[in-house]
């Protein structure tokens, strides 16, 4: 008996020495269940992005095991210059569409935008269960009550304790730190492995609010094996630790001391542990508070009653009633640190508020750093206030102190690597290069470089048996919501739109005889966006000469199709105008027959 | 005899103290001349901007004594997204419209856009004579050959030591360094003091050229007095001295030493002595060079051909025969480092050469840092480089060390500020806090709160008798380039084109009977960037029974007159719409009566 014990390990050893050769060669490698004398395993574990990956934003990773499939966030993201008319990107859900029996439920990491923001839109097409720390489900909530979906949505609040069992997968948490409360990492126990999805994250040891890390805990998770981690990406370009958020206190308390007038604070609405700082640098100087911008009002009610965050009784006032303060009395809390046009600093830039007004000697502080594509929004907004007389604080957080990124820098990505060590990595929540510099992260602390896998949305990792492929695609990509439009704005109506934009359009109307074509009235041309009308008459009335002489060029030719002399009309007005103005307005022709 | 002049400087220095408590209050400082016995001066000085201040780009100023008008720079910018379809803006020369016998000639102090490119807008509305270095000029000819005014140009090639005198003006030069060769101070005394415009320059004590700044010729001046210093204000928020340019050379010698393949380098093309240090490390290391982007054709052959670049015999190669080398034989140097999407380095990043491709292991290097509201461009481009399988520098040049500033920070403008001494300052070239900053390095090193003057475009500074005056205001603003178009871009059209990129237009044309008003066909609506119509039919339907309905209703009504028709029509469609998709496309109701 004994002996054959040692026989078995000792083949057991040699076939781990031809497996490890081959995981090389082939991505595979064995996993502590193929060891254990177990059988080998038949049903395989899926694990896939349809968003998040290749881009900043719409977060959506799913984990799939036979019949169940669980999903992790569901995020928006904003689109960009050249999606025109476009209010937001939105993952494509086609691939759930076609298993909608398999979904079992959403697990939410934390309540930002680019992990919440799709929501109401999933829920319109599929009904699943979501589950959410209470924080993450009051933002969501609010989201759903504005879609009048809240009514008939399934909430499940959870803690970092919690445990759900989703047919075949185990679920479980650990408490990470990020720029907003109640973070979850998630832990899934599968058949084929453990599969952890770390949520942003930063490791924040002396947080604002006692909601440190949980290091402890990701030790155990580690110790115990992982087979696959998710890890997030954004500040893999980032060398060193990020800086804790209570370093923002003390920058913020120093500010307050200094200033003599009213005190404007302008950040991220979300950012609870940064509101709570202000809060406390108020307290300390003496200062009441009042609110602008509606996600502000809206975060601080839900924060508040959820005692997240802590205000002083009688220190928050309404703007009216704030107005009448000194102006030493008073801190201003308010959105727009992006430099968003619509928001409350863009207004207070221009003096859009009837109450509360920027004055000589104010101080305005940006607790924010500009996300690249906002830094000319937001120097304008700074050149207007500086105009106005304010004193500004702004530019990057780690020059004036008064901010700090959410997301961990590489060395905390090394730290949750090395917690974790997970026979397989693969870069979540970033753009290409962000996954690529986390890839050399991971690589740096020892993980083989054929462990590490690069995911693109829809592509998907089969775990089978412990052989890993990365060769399925599933349906993923961007879909657009527009107004109520969800998916259906074309390439061709944002060309038209591109198109209108830059030269405006030339509407060429002309009415003629159903009998026998004769021109009855016209051809009209009436511009929009292309030159004002009254002040090119001239050039108006030369296009209509164009317009009229290439119709009875064509007629005369006997050619009567409307495609062919609409045609015609468009070619020789376009290119008449084209030639008098380089402008190329898009050329509507219409004929009417009566 | 000797007791007279005692008592007159006894009463001179009670003036002088009398005067100096007036300065405080009125922003009035003696000036030398008027203490140097002469009689008072009766005629005014007055120094405008037209462009380049309150902004970066279209630089433009003007100092006019009596009458004689010399102007400085015609620069252009680029519009911001607000302006949709417009291709450049230019400065309002309304001013100088009005007072063309009096401009003498414009001097250009180096050939970067934000200095040339208003010219040849400016040449088709006022002739008048221009004046630069050699290089300056053969930019300048560029571009004035392409817009077919060339042959009638009168361009006076001008080196640092030229003096050149235009009425009551005397205008000399002295050398700087900035980021292109030949760049140009300008020192202009009139009766009532020297006027000293800087210019670009940092203070680079190494330079590329050798040719360094001349800082003898600048204490000269300022030690000869300084009446009014205007000075450029780019890096005013930058603390510390901007390193040498020949720092990068250091750090590219470095990477083209490391790289195994083909090298991209990407640069401003007007860098000259960018283009000459890859040219220098392109030879350390047995490199053939070859260029992509048509301003970097254009700029190397002008600078070559100028002598202003030292091209190695049979160094430069066309991309065909280039594209037979091997793989480690090879430099590019391209266009496109600000992620223009037209540009060498954005084609590149999407393959979209026919010869040279970008290729798994060669190296990108991006020498520059991305302009504010460039960064979502470059980082694309960066990502798409990084899945083409290239190592990519890229990066703030501060970081990679492949890129250093042409403009002097915060101790080069106060070393300037030193050497010139001057009684008055004008902060320019800068967004307004640029401009304020710049004031406050002003006040640091001991310049009276009092004689720094921050101008807005159109403010004209006066100074009259030694009184200075900031009061006036001339024409002055952003003339928009569209097509062939000049300044005819109005409110209306922008709104326009904001209007159709977001929702589109949906045209609504209807034909009624001219003797009675009834309808004789339609109303049909055609939409462009709205909804694709072939996928809402039922939308358009629907909407085309509500347009027939407001006709139909109104015309019961007895409404007859054309503009009440079409209001009627305009927001019963619109309402509909908006209803149906919460979008508010442009409704363009056309009716034709026969």
């Amino acid at each position: 008996m004994k002996k054959r014990k040692k026989r078995s390990a000792h083949l057991q050893s040699l076939l781990f020495l031809f497996v490890k050769k081959l995981a090389i060669l082939y991505i595979l490698k064995p996993t502590r269940t193929q060891f254990a004398g177990g059988l080998p395993l038949t049903h395989a574990l899926s694990i896939f992005a349809l968003g998040g990956v290749y881009e900043i934003g719409k977060n959506m990773y799913g984990i799939q095991y036979e019949d169940d499939i669980i999903l992790i966030d569901c995020g928006s993201k904003f689109p960009d210059e050249s999606l025109l008319g476009v209010d937001l990107i939105i993952p494509d859900v086609t691939y759930l569409l076609e298993n909608q029996d398999k979904v079992r439920g959403l697990l939410v990491t934390h309540g930002h935008e680019d992990h919440i923001g799709g929501i109401p839109y999933l829920l319109k097409q599929i009904d699943m269960p979501i589950y959410g720390t209470q924080l993450t489900l009051g933002l969501i909530g609010a989201k759903l009550k504005e879609h009048g979906l809240l009514q008939k949505s399934k909430l499940t609040p959870i803690d970092s304790k919690a445990t759900i069992r989703f047919g075949s997968l185990h679920v479980s948490f650990f408490q990470t730190n990020h720029s907003i409360p109640d973070c979850l990492g998630i832990v899934c126990e599968t058949p084929e492995g453990t599969v952890v999805h770390t949520g942003d994250f930063k490791f924040d040891l002396s947080p604002v609010n006692n909601q440190t890390p949980d290091i402890h805990r990701m030790a155990e998770i580690g110790q115990k094996g992982v087979l696959v981690l998710l890890s997030e990406s954004t500040n893999a370009e980032r060398p060193g630790f990020t800086p804790s958020e209570r370093l923002v206190g003390d920058h913020l308390l120093e500010a307050f001391r200094k200033a003599e007038k009213k005190i404007f604070v302008s950040t991220f609405a979300s950012n609870v542990y940064r509101l709570q700082q202000v809060v406390d640098a108020a307290e300390a100087t003496n200062r009441k508070l009042t609110l602008l911008g509606r996600s502000m009002v809206n975060v601080v009610k839900i924060a508040s009653e959820q005692g997240y965050l802590r205000i002083p009784e009688g220190m928050l006032m309404e703007s009216e009633e704030a107005a009448e303060l000194d102006s030493d009395e008073l801190v201003i809390l308010c959105t727009g640190s992006q430099g968003e046009p619509m928001a409350a600093l863009s207004r207070l830039s221009t003096s859009n508020y009837r109450h509360i007004k920027v004055q000589p000697g104010d101080t305005v502080i940006l607790s924010a750093t500009p996300i690249p594509g906002n830094e000319r929004n937001v120097s304008r907004i700074v050149d207007n206030l500086f105009i106005l007389g304010a004193k500004v604080i702004y530019g990057s957080g780690s020059v004036t102190g008064m901010h700090v990124s959410g997301h961990g820098s590489q060395e905390e990505l090394k730290l949750m690597l090395t917690l974790m060590k997970p026979q397989y990595f693969i870069p979540i929540h970033g753009e290409y290069r962000m996954l690529y510099q986390h890839r050399l992260l991971a690589e740096a602390i020892g993980i083989d470089p054929n462990h590490i896998l690069l995911l693109n949305i829809g592509d998907v990792v089969d775990i089978h048996n412990s052989k890993v492929k990365q060769e399925r695609k599933i349906p993923a990509g961007n879909t657009l919501v527009d107004g109520l439009g969800i998916g259906d704005v074309g390439t061709m109506i944002l060309r038209d739109r591109k198109h209108l934009s830059e030269d405006g359009i030339m509407v060429v109307v002309v009415t003629r005889s159903k009998a026998d074509g004769k021109i009855l009235t016209g051809p009209d041309l009436i511009s929009r966006g292309f030159v004002y009308a009254p002040e090119s008459e001239e050039l108006i009335e030369e296009a209509t000469r164009i317009a009229t002489a290439a119709l009875l060029r064509l007629q005369e030719e006997n050619v009567n199709q409307w495609n062919r002399l609409k045609q015609g009309m468009r070619e020789a007005v376009g290119q008449f105008l084209y030639e008098r103005t380089k402008k190329r307005p898009m050329i509507l022709p219409i004929i009417m027959e009566v």
